[in-house]
């Protein structure tokens, strides 16, 4: 039988943390990997510093057309973007060649929220050419939407979900740092925040719409709320000092109101070093209801491993799906691979 | 649109509990309710002590070819017996009338795990009435196999999984508490377990099987033990007297190895009023790998709820899902449903 081959496009930490563990897993391959301008021309195990074990080389190219042809591989991954609108023409250019896709763009958890024609395009050209795409990560895609969704199962009743992620920026690197506004002044932060300049997490709408939506519910409303996690002690990261007074991240809650009041909230407090004030991170997830539902992870489920380990993980569940623009809704839970990945797939032609 | 039709094969406290939460629900109505010998004759509402809100009266009934007809409703809740072998006849005969079936009995959750002829056959017969079976509970179904799973998606590798679930017999009936061995001595319990007759907790054989499936991998051998709970307090229940020395419950455990090593640990003591001896209930879930999860809740989800309540929430999968034996790994996600069951479902004939 031959082996699962997949297509890694965008090389950055996500694209080598799914390289890396795919290479550990059997039953598949790497026939192509694309990035912009970062590690052209090298080959893929010295970029990942891993000996080769009978892989084949794949030099990391940023010729789309060189890789991406008709029927080139089983699913290509998408490790770009974080917008809808941005990840939509590679998107587009993989589904055309009749190719399946798996994407981690935050908003492509649920493209529906906030770019409704964008999703019912792709879910077209998806359908017309018999292949499948899939939006996951670990946050939209897991934590915050799909575990609780999850959990809704065993109740009988619901008139509340709050959903908390409280982690550590500190193995993050420059651009999370900066985007987290970490070290800025509240004079500054609120400069930014006025300018629309903070992004900050990105992905409540898409989470808030996909719980609604499973528990086929309607939201009159969806809020966002950014606020200011101003330390009270020296915290130090190499691309930040935060000073007493400072920011060591921000807290960012999304809301969904039904009859005017929150039905959903989801509370994402992110900073540097949260332990020096004695801030454990987790992942809270309290629904009331009949019955209460109260689950925690100590610490928080890691983001990075998460999101790629997902993508990879949901690779037999795309193949295995219908055609179309599917959601974590859609297909069987995920779970990891820690067989061949071949025997996870009904036909493998 | 016309309502989601249901039957209810089976009207103990699971099967009340269902017919309650549907009573609640919006485009779905009760059709038939079958029961042994209890209740019978009897109305649905009078049962259970509930106003009647325009929903049609059903009396409950024991000949079961009154209510079992040909396509006379969309799905069967059968909330009888724990063993395959005894829930056998009864699926079999909701699946030659042509009717999709959710089964709560425990080892219906996997039923390769010990009755893998009775699995085929009940198969090759939905597949040919062009229906649906599933199995499914709060565990087995979800607390220690389903969720370990979802949780496992966010895995680059595994190297082992315990699951613990902690929970208070106090609120259950005698049948459970002798079942459970509360209040015996030890050396009943050690005469009872030696003549195989202490049941304790049915399905760790399935959520074993159930989670290494999924994984894609082979267990060598499963293994389980049942031990005394021995009580250091006096502790007070309608159906038992525990003294210092006796026995508060049972814990259960079970162990799917790997090459020899123990891969899966299942830890279920349950006993009444734990905290009489400071022992908090709750469900734990302990993944060892890349990364690493830990996971609780608190207290533990309860049983009861969970159980019909699920088996109620998976209507819509079950009647979108595509025919045959299915298990909770083929079908998507398990949400609670808040609005109109109808909205759930693909094509309402």
């Amino acid at each position: 039988m031959r082996n699962v081959k997949v297509v890694i496009w965008g090389f950055g930490s996500m694209g080598q943390g799914a390289a890396a563990m795919l290479l550990k897993k059997k039953g598949v391959e790497i026939c192509g990997i694309i990035n912009r301008s970062r590690y052209v021309g090298e080959e893929m195990h010295a970029v990942l510093g891993v000996q080769k074990k009978g892989h084949p080389d794949v030099i990391v190219t940023n010729k789309v057309e060189d890789v991406i042809k008709e029927k080139c591989c089983d699913v290509v991954l998408g490790f770009t973007d974080s917008f809808t609108k941005d990840a939509h023409e590679k998107l587009k250019t993989a589904l055309m060649n009749k190719l399946n896709c798996i994407s981690i763009a935050e908003e492509m958890a649920w493209p529906w929220a906030q770019n409704p024609e964008i999703a019912d395009e792709l879910d077209k050209i998806a359908k017309e050419k018999g292949v499948t795409l899939l939006g996951t990560g670990i946050n939209p895609g897991f934590i915050m939407d799909y575990l609780v969704i999850a959990l809704s199962g065993v109740c009988e009743d619901i008139t509340n979900i709050e959903a908390k992620r409280v982690n550590d920026l500190s193995p993050f690197g420059r651009f999370v740092i900066q985007e987290q506004g970490v070290g800025i002044s509240v004079e500054e932060f609120e400069k930014r925040k006025a300018a629309d300049e903070m992004t900050g997490h990105v992905g409540f709408p898409e989470s808030l719409s996909m719980i609604a939506a499973a528990l086929g519910l309607k939201l009159d409303k969806i809020e966002q709320t950014r606020d200011p996690i101003i330390s009270k002690v020296d915290r130090e990261h190499p691309h930040a000092k935060v000073v007493p007074g400072s920011l060591a991240g921000i807290r960012q809650q999304g809301f969904g109101y039904i009859d005017g009041k929150k039905f959903i909230t989801l509370d994402h407090p992110q900073q540097i070093h949260p332990h020096l004030e004695n801030v454990n991170t987790g992942d809270y997830i309290n629904i009331k209801g009949t019955p209460d539902i109260n689950i925690a992870t100590n610490p928080e489920i890691p983001g990075g491993i998460g999101t790629f380990s997902m993508a990879v993980n949901m690779i037999p569940h795309v193949i295995n799906s219908e055609s179309g623009l599917k959601t974590m809704l859609d297909l069987p839970v995920p779970r990891a691979i820690l067989g061949d990945m071949r025997h996870f797939i009904k036909k493998l032609d």
